[in-house]
This record gives C-alpha cells, sequence and structure tokens, in this order.
C-alpha cells in the first residue's frame, strides 16, 4: 500500500508537468495565430476527439456536389494538431469548382465513384488524373485545383488537410460571389464585361 | 501575335522564380533532416501525385490486421509536403496493437465495419471510442494508441498523419522483437522475466 | 603576444561550433524541401548578400506591366533565410492580374506612382485599398490578389514575402495558357466555352 | 542635454517595437496551441529567469528513483522559448521506467553516478549506453526510452528538452495506472490478464 | 433564384469553414508566443492592411538618423503573417549603430542616396557593401550589423523582417542606456571603465 | 513458426515505412538550411547518440574561461534534433565575454561554484542573477548575455540550446578580431578610435 502511495505521488507529480498533448478549441474565445485558447483538460471528454459530422452532403445545387467541412469549427478537438477533414459528395455530373486552401496541402482518398481530379502549379503545369475508389491524391499547398465526376453514378471522397484550418478560397465565389467591382474583375481577369455580369448574376455578386 | 509574345515572355520569366511547389522524393539520395532531395519538376508526372497503393492487406497473420503504409518511402510526392497515409485493415477479433507515431498526430477515417480505438495522454487520462463507417476519430502526437475490431465482420479505416514521415513505434515489437535484454525489459517495465521471455520467443526477440 | 594566441585559439574553437549563419544555395546542386544545400562559407563574398537586378521592368507587353523576381533562384543568399524579394512596374493601364503566391504573405511597399491593390479572403470578403508612394499593404498567404495603376503616370512597388520561394499562380495562365482541357476549364469556373477557347488563343494555351 | 533627450527618444521609440523577446508564462491564463498567455514584460523579474527547483527528489518509492520537472507548469520563464528541463535522481537500482515524450528529443547529461541509458526506434533498433558524469546522450522525439542506475552509489542526471512542454507518458501508468480495461490491455499488448491485473493492482489502476 | 439559393447556401457551410487567412491584432489582450489574439474578421476593415506610417523620421539626433518601425505593435494586421516592415532615414554622417534583431532575418531595399551596411557572422566575418537606390541587402537573422550614410546627401531604405515582431538591440543602448553596472560592462567587453562610464554618461545610463 | 513468419512479415512491411526517427549527419556532404543529410540508418551505432567531447576546458587564457561546443560539427547525432550542448569552464576571475546565440534560445545548469549571469532584452531591461550548483537560467534567443565567475573557486555550467546549430556571436571577436575598418567600428558604436585600435591590437584585429 505504501509502495502504491509513493509511486501514485511519482505519478501525480509527473502529469501534473504534463498539460498539453492536446488541445481541444474553446470557441468562444478569441483565436490565435496557433489557434483557439484550450478548454481545460478536465472538460475534455473522449467523445470530444471524434466527429460525426461527415455525413453525405445535399448535391441538389447548381453544382450537383457538396463540401461538408470537419474543420476547427466543427472539429474543435483538431485545434493545435495540424490536421483537418472534409467529405465530398459529387451527384452525377457534380464538379467541386476551382478553389484553394490557402493554409494547407491537402490529401483525398476516393470513398465511392470515379473522380477527375486536378492542380496546376506555379510553373502552369497541369496535373490531372482519374481516380477510382481506394486511390489517393495530394494537392500542394496554395495551389487551383478541382475535382469533378467521372462517372455516372455519385462520387465522393475523404479529404483531410495538414492544418486545423486549411482556409478554402472557391475561384467563382471570390471573383463573382460579393462587391468586387466589375471593372476590377475585367482589368485583373481578361474577363470581359457581359461574362462577368451575367456571373455575378448567377452568384449575387454586386458591384 | 506580338502580345502573345510579349506575354509569353512575362510567363517565362515568372515561371523561372517558382521552382519548389511541391519536391517529389529522390528516395536514391541521401535523406536530409526536412525530407529527402527532390526530382527535376520536368520529371515529374501527374500519376506522381497519385498512390494506388492502399490496397486491402493481408490479415492472415498472429493480430489478424493489416497496416498497409503510403509514406514517402512508398508515395515519394508526399515528401516535404507534410501529410501521409496508411490502411488498416481488421479481420475479425483484428488488432492493430498498441503503437505510436514519434513524428505526427493522426485521423482515423472508418471505411468499413466497427473499429474500438482509443489513446492515452501523458495524464494517464484514458480515451476509447467505437466507431462507425463515415466517423473519425484524432490521435494527438507521440500518444501510445490502438485499434481493434469491434464488430463480427471485417473492418477498414483510411489514416492520416500530418508528415510524410511519422514514424510507427509497436509497443511489443519495441520491447520483444530485438535484442534489448530480458533483464532491461523486465527492469524499465516491471513485467516478469516469463512473460518477457515468453514474448520475445513468440516475436523472435532475443536477449 | 601568448594572450593573442591563447585567445585566437578559444576564437577558432569557437568559430568552428558555427557554421550555418546562412546558407547561400548552391543551384546547380537538387533542392530540398527546406531549400538548397548550401556553398561552403568560404567561397560566400560579401556581395552574393546584395542583388542588384530589381531594376524597372519592361511594360511594352499585354499587361503594362512587368513582375522581376529576385527570388532564391536570382538571389541565392536568400536560401533558409525566410525571405524574397520582387519589383512591380506598371505603365499607366498597367496591371498585375489576379494571381496567388501559394506558399507566403506578401508586404508591398509603394516606391512611385499610385496603386489600387487588394485581395478577397477565404470568407469571400474584398479588401481594395489605393496606396500612394510610402504607403504599406499585406496580402495574406495564399489569397487572391490584385495590383493595378491607380494614375495616370507609371507606377511601382516593391515586395517582400517571407518564403525564399514564394511561389506565384498567375489566374489566367493557371486558366488559360496551358493544356489544361476547355472542358475541364468551363465545368470547373461556369465560364462559357466560347470565353474560355477565346483566352486560351489570346494567351497560347492548347486543349 | 539635448542630445540625450533626442536619443532617449528615439530609443523609447524603438523599444516600443519590441515587445516579445520572451513570454513568461500567466498560468493562469488559458493555454493555446502555442503556450501560455504572456505577463506584462513590466511585471517580469530577473529571478523569473532563473528555477532553483531542480532539487534531489525523494527515492524512496517503488522506482527507487526520482523525476523533479522543471517544465512550463513549474517554470514560467521557459513559455514560448521552446526548451525545458528536469532532474533525474536513480538511488542504487533506481529505474527511469520505459516511457517517451510525445512532444520533444531530450539531452540527458550525468552529473553523478553512473547510467545505462536506451532507446529503441521506429525500425525496432536498440540504442543502450552505459554513461559517466559528463557525458551526454540525446534521445530523439517520441521514442520509447529509459534509464536506469548502472552503479552501486546514487546517480543524477539534467535533462532538457526541446519544448517548454515536452509531456512525459510512462509506459507501465498507461497501460496499468488509470481504468483502461483489462481485455483493451490484453488485446492490444498480447501480455496476459493475470499479468495485466496484478500490475494493474500494483499501480492503483481498475477495470 | 432557387439555383442562388443552393449555391449560397453552399457558400455559407463553406465560409464558416475557414476562419482565419489573417488574425489582425488586438493589441489590448495578452500576447501569446505566437502572436496577439486576433479582433473578429467581422470587425476587420480593408484600410487595417494598409500602413501609412513609414514617414520620414526625424534625424536631427546624435545618429543624425531615425528608425520608424511598422511592427505589430504599430500594424497590427501582421500579427500572425510572419512580417513586418521599417523605414530608415540616413541624414548626411547619419547612422545605424550596430544592432541584432534577435527574432527574424532582414531584407533592406535602398529608397534613396547611398548606404554602407554590413554584417558580421558568426564564424567573425565581415561582409559590407555600399548599396545604390534600388539595391536589396540581406542580413541573416540575428547577427550584428549596422547602415552608414556612404554619401553627402540624404539617404533612406525599406526594410523587412520575416517575423511581425523581430525584436532591435541596439548595441550601444544594451550595454550603455541602463543600469548593468559598470564593472560588469567593462569585465564581459574588455572596454575600459572610462569608456563605460562615458558613453554611460552620454546615453542616460546608470551604474 | 509460422506465426512469427507472419508477424516479421507485418514487421518488416512497417519498419519500411519509418526511415527518420533520426538523421545522424553526415558531415562530409554540403549542408541544407535543415541541417546536414543523414548518415544510413544501417551505419549508426548506438554509440554515435553519446557525446564524450564535453569535458573540462582550458582556462589558461585571456579570459580565465573556456567554451566546450557540443553542436552539431562535433555531435553529428544531434543533426535534425533541434538540440545541442556545451560547457562552460570558468577559473577564478573567468568571464565568457558577452555575445549572442542567433539561432536559439539557450538554458544553462551550474555544475560548480558560483556564477553572475544576465541578458540586457530588446527593451534595453536588464536580467542578472547569480546562480548556484544546480540552478538553471533561461537566456531568449538572440539576445547579448555573459557568465561571470562570482566565486573564488572555478566554476562550471552544462548548456544546451533549442538548435543543433545555434550559433555563438562573440561581441568583442564580432567587432575587433576581424578586418571591420576602424573608422566603421567607431561610427557605428561611438567607441573612440584609440580604444576600437588598442582592442584590435589585443584580438589581432586589423584595419
Amino acid at each position: 500500500m505504501m509502495r502504491i502511495i509513493f509511486l501514485l505521488s511519482l505519478f501525480f507529480a509527473l502529469s501534473n508537468a504534463s498539460v498539453q498533448d492536446f488541445c481541444v478549441a474553446n470557441l468562444k474565445r478569441a483565436e490565435t495565430p496557433a489557434g483557439y485558447p484550450c478548454i481545460r483538460p478536465i472538460h475534455v471528454k473522449p467523445s470530444d476527439f471524434v466527429f460525426s459530422g461527415l455525413t453525405p452532403g445535399n448535391t441538389t445545387n447548381i453544382i450537383n456536389a457538396a463540401v461538408t467541412p470537419g474543420f476547427v469549427a466543427q472539429y474543435p478537438a483538431l485545434n493545435g494538431l495540424g490536421l483537418s477533414t472534409a467529405r465530398l459528395d459529387l451527384a452525377p455530373k457534380g464538379v467541386i469548382p476551382m478553389h484553394t486552401h490557402p493554409g494547407a496541402s491537402e490529401v483525398l482518398y476516393v470513398l465511392d465513384g470515379s473522380i477527375t481530379a486536378g492542380f496546376v502549379s506555379s510553373a502552369n503545369a497541369v496535373y490531372v488524373q482519374t481516380l477510382k475508389p481506394g486511390q489517393v491524391m495530394i494537392f500542394p499547398q496554395g495551389l487551383l485545383h478541382f475535382q469533378i465526376n467521372a462517372g455516372k453514378s455519385s462520387a465522393a471522397a475523404f479529404v483531410t488537410f495538414n492544418s486545423a484550418n486549411p482556409g478554402l478560397q472557391i475561384l467563382d465565389f471570390a471573383l463573382f460571389a460579393n462587391n468586387l467591382p466589375t471593372d476590377l474583375v475585367v482589368g485583373t481577369t481578361f474577363l470581359d464585361a457581359t461574362t462577368v455580369k451575367k456571373l455575378k448574376g448567377v452568384l449575387g455578386g454586386t458591384g
């Protein structure tokens, strides 16, 4: 019995020293450049480390596709651990439009169906491949990339990023779904004003 | 025509400046602390970014399970991009034994079946959960964790790490499958010599 | 005299220990994820730390503008030091088209003239400002941004990045100046095929 | 006098710009993934940078050894500086049992006595050495390692880690000193239930 | 119309996931090792990303020079983005005295005049160069360096650092403008006490 | 027997995936910004992880002190592990003169005797303390600091840095032991030419 007490005293002394194996985000507190402040370890439950939100998304929309994120905002246990997740669903003809993740590289694992995915490098080279279930593709950080359904049935993928907060900039939304003035879009993309205004109309942009 | 030439001259000037969006590993060259030297971009093919090796592993073994890695050694395009992958297969009664990844946190996505997974923190707290297909669990860097088949049919998972080279230290192999002397194992684990020698026998260890 | 000898022996012992304040790139050797191998310190000259290549660029082109990079490929002393530079020249009506730097944030300092610059965030918000000489603007990593001449005379800017190799992806080149098939561009951007083919024609793209 | 005033005005302007050479932890505030918020520099005293807590530990316990940590929780000035410390005391027959530091590599300097130390790599190779006073050994991040008294008198060591919060996971505590169910321990370690239950008994575990 | 609604619902779902492209500092909150907590994105204005404070400094002082910082304390949008800025003004005979930046490398761009700049390496080698407008020089992290006006007219430079908070330690201030006791300065620099006391007098030091 | 074979096949498959727990430096190869290329794991011996070179240094010199480094050049196993070591010896009246480590913070542990140590911050504040055996002091990265023997007997300390290559810039050597012209030293330090020339004479400098 004394032995246990001696040993446990060692144990408590040591565990006292080791407070941050993880840092489950307290989303109510202000973020810092390294992520959110942690909730106290005593309030962390085993279920906090599990995320159940990557259910099939609703693809009844203009792109016949859905992105369901499991970033730190949805999955606070990711905070500080340098990883996040998402699920892609692509109905037939579904497209995840051209986009970038400013803060992370991405690995995509095909769950179902067939997906044509690609990215373009800084050197303007094109890397496009058509993937089957079980295949993996990596997209280097910050480069424009896309995924489209390459088959006749639905397709789905699980993706992970090496940041709890990878960001997501969808090209069409950046150009056409906000108040960036048409003349600035025209001037910086060489698209014509008619095209820009039409897409602003479709996507709810102004200016 | 002149316009194109002018523009392309701009293009070539710029692309010249941007040589490392990615760094596909030249595995024949000596590694550095940041990874392998890159093969020249001109030799990189679109298919290099795809990995097809995460096929179901052979589970006819003592653990009724298999780990199929997609680390930088198998998937050189990961080099320098801070991500790697693996597939876990668990036949009925299959177990991925207690292990750590010294250099990365891990996200696990259940593909099939039911998996009970868990880790223990530095503060000695236990975080165990049973997961269904589509659920995700995160394991913080360097902590002991395990996965076992929780159902009666086969189970499988796709895992990613936030390092191209996460490492993998399997507890039983570290203790019993090498030449670490029995008395050192006994002295540092409080296991008895009989148990240690028996497991060394099963796992091919000596000493 | 003995004192000097004793002291110098200390000095040489110590200097022996300190071999990497800097790592001037050996561009002939294969790059690694952390940059190029270093040339030996004994071969490094004071002038290696100076870059004289940021001279006014030729703006007689379709964009009436020029980007002159001082990245590691042009300025090898930057290697491993986490910084690089460029000069922007904008003739009247000049535009640096919409682009990203996948691997770095950017600070812009206006040298001459007036420049309207802007970026769009992941949350699709627009941040546009018109800048005078001596003003500074920062562009967060990986986000789409642009600069246009806001005045009637020439404008110029000096920019720095927090990476020796920030990358540069120009939107129009990524979409229209390579062999990315027209149907993939159409499918992932919602531009119409006529527009895509026209811009491919202007920019020398195929497919 | 005017000169001093001018110079001091320069000085205060400059010092204003340089607020974080260090970040002494405010342990009362919630931690972040990068460490604790700082106390204000004006409240930092010279003595904050000194730690006097590495006194010989009490080795009258089951392991005949003690670990005395100087991590951020004990030594708040370490916060954000990427270093921490500890003292090991080993009475005759003393053992620091098999353990890992999930978040740091470790350097050990032998102060007194003789210590046999070792670690096992991911490739299952064993690196064991017996050390005398003044010798140093390095243990790479996250790998299982141990230290035992190799002599007949007491031994002691000073260790440092390249993180203010390296973590500490003691194998026996992780397996036997908590509520991790016996069948999970058995299933994931190949130890037999009798051994597991016995060690749980000694170490105060349940389940 | 339905299309727009569907698409916008996608948009809001996604933008929800991407909260930290930038982290404009809330300077009223306690700093962390990674920088200040962020103000909420909704309160960030486009003008926050612009800094107008790099105006010519007052050089009517003992050094005939001025350093005007644009660090995170002056330019909160830099927080977490790994960059900061400053302006140097050197009247004829102006000198930016020997100093270091403990936390960043520096790039200097000459705006006007002629500047002789230099640094000394850990190996005690001297790297001095005289620069004209448009030339760039890089100073590796933490090394002693200086800038002096090399011409007869005023000179100015724009500098950037790869940290939002690079620090600035001016050698003479560190040695002579505080309460570091004269005997400690003498003992650790080999300067004679008369010299030390004289400079303490000029710079307002005590002790 | 079959079981062993099955298990070992698992083992070899896995160990194949985990090649870089450590990266012992091949000092004959060119360094990179992240350190030296690794020697092959098969050539790494247990003794490579031990460093025996921190023996008492020769203090019969002008400073009555010695610094014995255990940086990557002396201790190749440190490469990539983010730690290095040194031993300080101070005879009576011994002084480690004012210096900086451009690339690392430092922890000092007093082995013998009494040491007065101190550093000066960017904000020009002085942090000086006198330390006894067993006490620890931390010196933040890049700041000027010193150690002097505070007693009448010899003193010694063990120091560690959070970089395998911390650098070491000794103020007097940087100013007086090279060819930095006297007028530049005078101009950038406010020392008088007589003092500078005298110290250049003592320390072997020219110019």
